[in-house]
């Protein structure tokens, strides 16, 4: 199996769950990418710098300013102290943007109602590339900073990078790629205010009828439209919950029907 | 020819340098590294801060939060911009910090007069690695930070890895390395006041005669000496000089006697 482990931007900034984390990483062996975010850092290191960070709808408006600073926080100050907590445990880490060695391309989103200003929607991965660092025995750390092929950087989803990072695997012919999202909540939940309401699989049809019955909270429907996305296009399993949950094999199970 | 290029902070804070300086790496075909530091910007990104950078005899103070600096800086901003703007030019460059691939082992200097904090001496280069990527069509890009293994960032001299680097490429068996310092005068000087004063070479014993009657000023000792540390190691060739100078085939050639 081929994991992709996505840790979220709660989980970088708790030094015990990203310890935590990165053991679990350690503990799935060589064939195992992982793939972060930053965002709560990136929020510190802003103001620190006497810039606040403006979001509309959870979205981050990446002005250059901006810009420079997530490109020092996830490709410089997270992603060289993963990559090096890593090394620690004896996994041969490398750390990528999206720019290293062209392995994601992406367009600067174009202005509609709002501008996103420097983000990134992903045109194409290379997976080649990945597959060689593999082979190498290299453990791919990316950070969600991509480019556009002329020299400009972009903000781009982690959790979108994610899901066509594993996608791109399929298609280059790795049938056996698990998608493991890690965020700060044991699993999907039923009821967001009971952590042990986690709903241990949904399958395309019980997401429609969790979904006609408004039973899964808004914040986690961009998460499982992207899981079922990856699974229709050939993804084996996407898991959803915390390290703990994740590190059991239990969590939400994304499957198909 | 294998190329190692060094590119200093001065022209790293340029950006008609740089793109200067990228360009004709970008010439050099694909068996080319690049080395760069970016001391000038991490002092404006620490100003910014509110922290004032600490030097004592030109060498950099790295308390916790200045290595934090220099990574966002050396490994993000710079790494990541100098990748985007090679693959703009059609180099498939890869940006690497000492601890990718564990790249470059160093150990934290021993305080003996002076506490340097997070400084790293290094122990090993992994050049192996390098020739993997070298062999995948890759241009490596290095940053100055280095790792410990044990977890740990250091903040290590460009100059120096540019050095062992070549020197550990060598002893993997390639016969053809050529160090190019890349820094603002056009060569090592006569007279530092005269830009046209260039010493077209320098060799050992020319090298000895040049000291004597002190003609060479004491900043350029430190590279010189590290020239021919190179040399002896069984580096081909190592020039040093501006980027018109180093284009041109100009600038200082160290050669043999």
């Amino acid at each position: 199996m081929l994991y992709v482990l996505k840790i979220g931007g709660n989980i970088l900034n708790q030094p015990a769950s990203l310890e935590k984390a990165l053991d679990y990483f350690s503990s799935l062996g060589a064939a195992a990418i992982l793939v972060h975010g930053g965002g709560r850092k990136a929020d510190e290191v802003l103001r620190k710098m006497a810039q606040e960070p403006v979001m509309i709808d959870g979205r981050r408006i990446t002005d250059a300013a901006t810009l420079k600073v997530v490109t020092m926080v996830y490709a410089g100050l997270l992603n060289k102290n993963i990559v090096a907590a890593l090394q620690k445990r004896g996994v041969n880490a490398i750390g990528l943007s999206g720019a290293d060695g062209n392995l994601i391309l992406a367009n600067k989103r174009p202005v509609i109602d709002i501008d996103y200003g420097y983000a990134g929607d992903i045109i194409s991965v290379n997976a080649t590339f990945l597959n060689h660092l593999l082979a190498l025995g290299l453990s791919p750390v990316l950070c969600s900073i991509t480019h556009n092929g002329m020299g400009t950087l972009l903000n781009t989803n982690a959790d979108t990078i994610t899901n066509k990072l594993a996608q791109a695997l399929v298609n280059l012919g790795n049938t056996e790629v698990c998608i493991q999202y890690c965020f700060e909540l044991p699993g999907v939940l039923e009821d967001i205010r009971r952590p042990d309401s986690v709903i241990p699989q949904i399958s395309p049809s019980s997401y429609r009828s969790l979904r006609s019955q408004n039973v899964i909270s808004a914040g986690m429907l961009p998460k499982l439209d992207n899981a079922f996305t990856a699974l229709e296009a050939g993804v084996k399993k996407v898991m959803i919950g915390n390290i703990d949950a994740l590190a059991a094999g239990k969590g939400t199970h994304i499957v198909p029907d």
